[in-house]
C-alpha cells in the first residue's frame, strides 16, 4: 500500500492508472475506521482494479461550534488496517493542500440539504459537497462506496454526481452495527459506558417502527411518536426524528411510496444518526 | 466531424477517448459563432488530437429579464464553421437534457463573482461555473480555451478549476477585434448602424487608458475618467468602467501591480463588454 500526501500526485497517480486501463474504486473517509468503513471498503475490493481510500477529516463541513477539534484520529491504526483490507492507494492530504489560500469556490445541493441534519448544520452538506467534487477529480474513480447510514449524504451525493454529470458510479454499502444494534460510528468512543448502553434506543426506537410499518401502520405521525416514546426513556436529546420521501426527503404524513424514517439524538455533547428505509 | 446531442453520449465518447490515449481539447461556446470563437478553435486545434467543440446556450447563466430568448442563434452555419475549422466533434445539447428535472445542485466561485459584471448579473457566473463544470465532466477534455474578451469569466474559471482540483488546463485567447476596434461579440449583430460606428468608444476608451498607462499615469481614478469622456461622447450608458487588481478583482487606487481595466456599456438594450490588462 502506497501513501500519498498531496493532491497532485493523487490526481498524477490516479491519470496514469486512467491511462492504463484500471477500474479505480474509492472510498471516502474521515478516518478512525471500523467495521463499517471496513465493509465499504470491502465491497469496493471486489470491483476495482486499484483501491483507493482517503482519510481527510474535511474542516468545511463542521459548523462553528462543532466537534471538528475533537473529532477522533488513529492514522497509525487507519494505516493498518487500510493495509490489511487490501488498500492500493490511501490518500490522507492535509486540510492546506486541500483548502489552499483563497479558495473560493462551493458546490451546493440545495434542494436535499437544507432538512434533516442540514437544518441543524447549515454548512454541512456544501463542505461535503465540496470535498467530495475534489476528491472525486483527484482520485478520477470509475466507482465510489458511501454508506447507507450517512443517508442524507449519500442522497445529496447521488443527486450531485448526476446534476454535475460527474463520471462515476455511486455504490452504497448497508450499515454496520454492533452486536446490541447500535450503529457504528466514530463519534460511539466518546459515549459514557451509560450513554452507550442507551444509545442502542436509536435502533429499537426504528425497529418498533419498522415493526408497525409491517403491521401495516402508514402514518407517518404514529410512527414518529413510536420512535421518540423510546428515545425519551433515556438521558437522549432529539435533534430530530423525521419520516420522509425516500427520494426527495420532502416530509409526508401518509407512507404511500418508499420513505425514509431518520433521527439525530444527543448524548451530552455526542450526537448520533440512524435510519431506516420503509417499504422499498 | 461528428455531432453529438446528448449528454450521455458525449460522455462515453470522451471516456472511450481517453482509453485510447487520446488528448481532447475544448471549446465551450454558446454559439453564432464569430472570429473570436474561430481563433479559439484554431488555438485548441494546434494541441488537440481530438477537438470538442460545444454549442449551449446556457440558460442559467443569464437573469429574468436578460436576453436569454433573444440570443442570436443559427446552428447550421456553426455548424458548417465548426466543420471548416476541423473541430472532431461538436456537442450541441438541449437545456432539457443538460437541466434534468430536479436540477438543484450549483457551483458558484464567491471571491471573483460579485464584482465588475457580477454586480449587475446576480446569477451569471453561479450559472457559468455549474454549466462549464458540467461540460467539462462530459467531455472530459486535456485543456479548455477560453476567450480574453471574457475578462472576469476567464479569471472565474481559473479559480473554480483551481479550487475544485479539475483536471484540465485553462488556456486564453486574445480578443478578437473588428477592423476599427470593436471586439467581436454576438451580441453586436444587435446594434443599429448609428450604434454600431458609437460601439468603438470602448476599444477607444481602452486605447487611451493605455496610452495614458504607458505614459506614467498610475492613478484608477485618472484612467477611468478619461474612458468615462470617450464614452459619454456616445449614446452609450455606462454599467461600469473600473480598475482592479489583475488576480483577485479588488479594485484598486494606485496601480503597482498588474492590474484589469474592465467595462460594460450599453447601448439600447445590448451590452457590450471589454478590457485591457495594464502592466503585464
Amino acid at each position: 500500500m502506497k501513501i500519498i500526501r498531496t493532491p497532485r500526485e493523487m490526481q498524477q497517480a490516479a491519470q496514469a492508472l486512467r491511462r492504463a486501463g484500471k477500474t479505480i474504486g474509492f472510498v471516502p473517509t474521515m478516518g478512525f475506521l471500523h467495521e463499517g468503513h471496513l465493509s465499504l471498503i470491502r465491497i469496493a475490493r471486489e470491483r476495482a482494479d486499484v483501491l483507493v481510500a482517503s482519510i481527510f477529516v474535511n474542516p468545511t463541513q463542521f459548523g462553528p461550534g462543532e466537534d471538528l477539534d475533537a473529532y477522533p484520529r488513529d492514522f497509525e491504526r487507519d494505516e493498518r488496517l487500510c493495509c490489511e483490507e487490501g488498500v492500493d492507494l490511501l490518500f490522507y492530504p492535509t486540510p492546506e493542500t486541500m483548502y489552499l489560500e483563497g479558495h473560493s469556490t462551493w458546490v451546493e445541493e440545495e434542494a436535499l440539504s437544507g432538512m434533516l441534519c442540514g437544518a441543524a448544520r447549515p454548512v454541512h452538506f456544501r463542505g461535503v459537497c465540496t470535498v467530495v467534487t475534489k476528491l472525486l477529480n483527484l482520485v478520477l474513480p470509475d466507482f465510489m462506496v458511501l454508506g447507507e447510514k450517512d443517508a442524507q449524504q449519500l442522497r445529496v451525493l447521488r443527486r450531485m454526481v448526476r446534476n454535475l454529470n460527474i463520471p462515476v458510479d455511486v455504490v452504497s454499502g448497508p450499515t454496520v452495527r454492533e452486536a446490541d444494534g447500535l450503529a457504528m460510528s466514530s463519534r460511539n468512543k466518546y459515549l459514557s459506558p451509560e450513554e452507550r448502553k442507551e444509545a442502542i434506543c436509536l435502533f429499537q426506537g426504528l425497529g418498533k417502527a419498522k415493526e408497525q410499518f409491517s403491521a401495516g401502520e402508514r402514518s407517518a405521525d404514529v410512527l414518529t411518536a413510536s420512535v421518540r416514546d423510546v428515545i425519551e426513556k433515556t438521558s437522549g436529546t432529539i435533534d430530530y426524528i423525521e419520516v420522509v420521501d425516500d427520494e426527495n426527503l420532502q416530509r409526508i404524513k401518509v407512507l404511500e411510496k418508499p420513505a425514509l424514517i431518520a433521527l439525530a439524538v444527543k448524548f451530552s455533547g455526542v450526537r448520533l444518526i440512524d435510519n431506516a428505509v420503509l417499504g422499498k
